[in-house]
């Protein structure tokens, strides 16, 4: 478990992580997350509206898009605008980004206003999902911030941070965030949502190159949780 | 644990499952998939081609298609064909009924065929996609019968069986085969996909409600055990 | 005019025709409906709106959506839904749905309601959209009856039956409820509505392949007529 | 029945029936068709392909397109380019058009070509349908010459002419070839579209107000076929 | 400068010009535009809303619409609505008539009210864009007379005439007003728009074959310059 | 003409111009380019194929695509992925990029192969197309550059540099390169596209608001052309 990566890393390295808070400057939120070379722009934007099934609540709402610009990866990939849908994995992942978010979110602080997170893959080399929770989740505590000094809101809606980190089995070894390369050559694919706290927000695993046990399981769990508290290190090391 | 739930049912108790084979006369596979209340009909198509990605290696692909006719639930949704979009939610459950067929078949026993399961909800009172999945692997077993029986492969690529159940975590109790009603209660939410041989092929759990602990997991996870055994019996029954 | 059909059938005989009212226990009026091979579950909702056009005129209206799901013929077929369109025959086949229902209802006695007949084929083999007119008028009825039994409506909106039936020229002699392979021989291809009284709601016919006379017109018309008499019998024994 | 009309008709009358041809200088067949205040532009162009589903067979094809400018009618509609959806109605008339031209031409003379009708509405005040068939057969006939005079075919593919005419019922009285405002009064509502030799192509009628019995049906049919013999002649005039 | 062009024309000469007004009966201002053999059919109707972003604000909107039907050209082009796209050419082209027509005209005398302009091309050959924008000055006049007759407006809006022309270089060779052929053979290509007192509303100019130089630019000026002022004389003519 | 501006400037002064060269590490040519507070990043992807309308004549093509991610500017926008269509600014602005690199490079150089220049948006204050076809230059060189090193071609295809400024008359006054704020109180809005040797590849200007004569237009291009050296001058040093 011991033997080094492509990249000179150890299984239980993490990527080279930075966070360029308020790269943008209209976002109320901006968060550059960079792990190694994926590149995600995380802006958040709070809007004075919510979706139609909680008008009248009282309540806020969180919500995310994610995209790639055509030339993220190695080729280029055609334009989601320009083809007319979403494909099924961009759904897949704001859907997960919006949940990571309003788990740790007191959405009956917020008002009647929803915070959109736009994350826009800069540059893609594997882990763009987990970087992007990761990221969205500084993009959000600004926007919250700001929404507090502002007297938008009485008190921050924030119960405790939230990251994101990708698990996986190549060829029988657990490594923690996974590059392309290592990401394609991965039989299991994990990913770990989980909370300051220690607590599971979401867990995502699948073995479609081979089924996994519990064992295996285990094993990519305890690496998960390592990686984890580094990044909510790292999160509010930024924030300072 | 023993509490027993709206419809008479124990935590760890499956709803009424059947399976009706043969439903749709033209179709390779075909199977009538019913857990409780929900009705999913299963049907697998072989298709003399492969996707793009594929052509020239000689190898085969399953892919899936889901959707919920208008009136599946409680109150009438519009049908995505009229909307023009298939939502996330429909993207998610097809690449995952995908990939769990998928990781029990040797693709490369298919020759450049593709096997096409469309899992089409016609009553729908929670999980939905864990009967997709425990029905469509019967009928991808049917439809591969029929070519091993036509000469049209030559040996049989389905590796053993697959399974899929919900667990869930209703007011703190731990529940199996959550129903509508149980689902909306419901503070974690997980999906567990199986292999006859008790490898996991998917795990998928979400504590948007209430991020959850490594005990909270644990327990989920051998309700599911205990009920994917049972669904793998009636599987074999079913094919009997 | 004797001569036996590939099924065994009298140029006269319909298919073995069965409903099965209440197949889905959610919508208020639903019945899987067969002519022989043919499958459709017609299921009728009751929404509390009417379309723009309507509004604030105290009147109710009647539309159906029409759909196949992909396995349903010999062969599979693109869904609709991917392809982001409805095709041309799908349009005309439920607007022919929606005015053939409206005909025999009093959209004055609704209350401002929208029923939506929902004709999902789940297996076909000629005459799908016939099928989906006779058991959409049993759905609507059912659906009827509940809004009388609940005090929703004051009386009961539907005037009478409706049923209908296709007939056609093959190789020079008119046959009734063509399955799909007379039906790709057929010359001549009618569809006729009819009510429980006799008349006529519509009247389509076309000979592309041949142009037909006004004595062909005239055979097809009485063998049509007689089939549609012993729909609307068969319709009314499965209502008792 | 002999009652005049809103704009002094008898019931059996049509309106003023205009062809100009070659109104367009480009397309192999141009016809500008006047019924009344019903002006369509149809335009046949030939094409040297076929649709997938006759490529290799050494047979031709007729397909037709139908649309209406936004201010056709009495009112500006919205574009259906723009709407990026082509409705029913649309969908009806342009494969009632293919078909009328098809059932009355010999494809296997036409070569591997298709010949498209756009059937452009200028302006509408009922009866679009039935002046963009009647047209339309004008166009293909210039275009058809065209194609013997350059050698492309060897022998004239159209075997006769074809025409069409909308018939109603307005307050019980059966009346010929409906402007807008007749029409939206009408109870009944039909086209015919009938051969040179008196054979009918299509049938189509409904009684969505009020469904019809067997005596209007013929009375409706006789005043159709005066209505196409006149406009037959009126095709051959404008062809000398 | 004075090389007669393949039509017999000398550099400076316009097309036979003619504008046929209330082309269309229905529309508020109607004119079926030819400038050679383009032929562009400009209806402008009157709508009693503007778009969102000026409501309640007392002031009125003019937008257009442009299309072309399939066989306006040589060779016929998908229609829009089955593409059910829109291209770049055609937003340029109506955004290019919307803007020349609101800038000669007073949008707070209009009311709340839009103006629409269809710019529907019957046949193309060269300068569509800019026998739209000269036909539909005249039928926004036409449009806004009929208002100021009706007294749904106080005072006349158009503060002067507004007509387009396109100039390029040939060869070397400045051009006015230039046809397919021409066009399709010119290394530079501009549209002026200019108005009745001789200002600019729109310069576009493009040198994608070869770049040009200040020189070049100020004799195309002058060429357009003086087409205008014959093209406002025509459009004066036809409203007398 | 002195009158200094919101943000200091002289009416003649550029905004502070950066181009990082290299932003993206997977595209062959990758530019961060600002213009003050308007930033957009210009990636050029080498493919090997052309269009349908060049293939086999040996000859290469380039073209762009233009979008803003959703925060972009001050508030939010819809991505244009969700709302399924590109608008007409977008379609415009990404031809004008296009036609702009293609003026000044010799495409039968390139081979059987396009270049695609991605310009995506991520902040945006005023002037994003003509930052746009600016850094685009840069990027094109760039990956040039790389295809003659690599000798995917014979010599370098640019001919000589291209950039682009925009100018405006606000309050009668000419500015160049306005910010957005600048930008929306002009009522003359000009954009100049300028190779290295002095020669137009674009003019754009709109006097929606106020015609103008053509003194301005004199005044507003000298502007330009005194900018637009500055643009040139800022490239080459960029690329040393």
């Amino acid at each position: 478990m011991n033997r080094s990566r492509s990249d000179g890393r150890k299984s239980g390295d993490l990527r080279s992580i930075h966070f360029q808070l308020a790269f943008n400057r209209f976002a109320e939120g901006s968060v550059l997350t960079c792990f190694g070379d994926t590149v995600v722009l995380c802006n958040a934007s709070v809007e004075e509206t919510v979706p139609p099934f909680l008008r009248g609540q009282g309540r806020g709402w969180i919500t995310a898009e994610y995209a790639m610009i055509p030339r993220a990866g190695q080729t280029r990939s055609p334009r989601e605008s320009v083809r007319g849908k979403i494909n099924g994995r961009t759904h897949e992942i704001q859907r997960l980004i919006g949940r990571s978010l309003r788990a740790v979110t007191d959405l009956s602080l917020l008002g009647e206003r929803t915070i959109v997170l736009d994350c826009d893959v800069l540059q893609a080399d594997g882990g763009t999902r987990t970087a992007a929770v990761t990221g969205s989740c500084l993009a959000l505590f600004m926007a919250l911030k700001k929404m507090l000094e502002k007297g938008q809101i009485g008190s921050f809606p924030l119960r405790e941070m939230v990251a994101a980190v990708s698990v996986g089995l190549v060829e029988g070894i657990p490594l923690i965030d996974l590059n392309y390369e290592e990401d394609s050559r991965a039989a299991v694919d994990m990913n770990f949502v989980v909370t300051e706290s220690g607590h599971f927000v979401e867990i995502q695993g699948t073995g479609e190159e081979a089924p996994f046990t519990g064992e295996d399981f285990e094993a990519l769990r305890e690496l998960a949780l390592s990686g984890i508290r580094k990044l909510i290190h790292l999160q509010q090391e930024a924030l300072r």
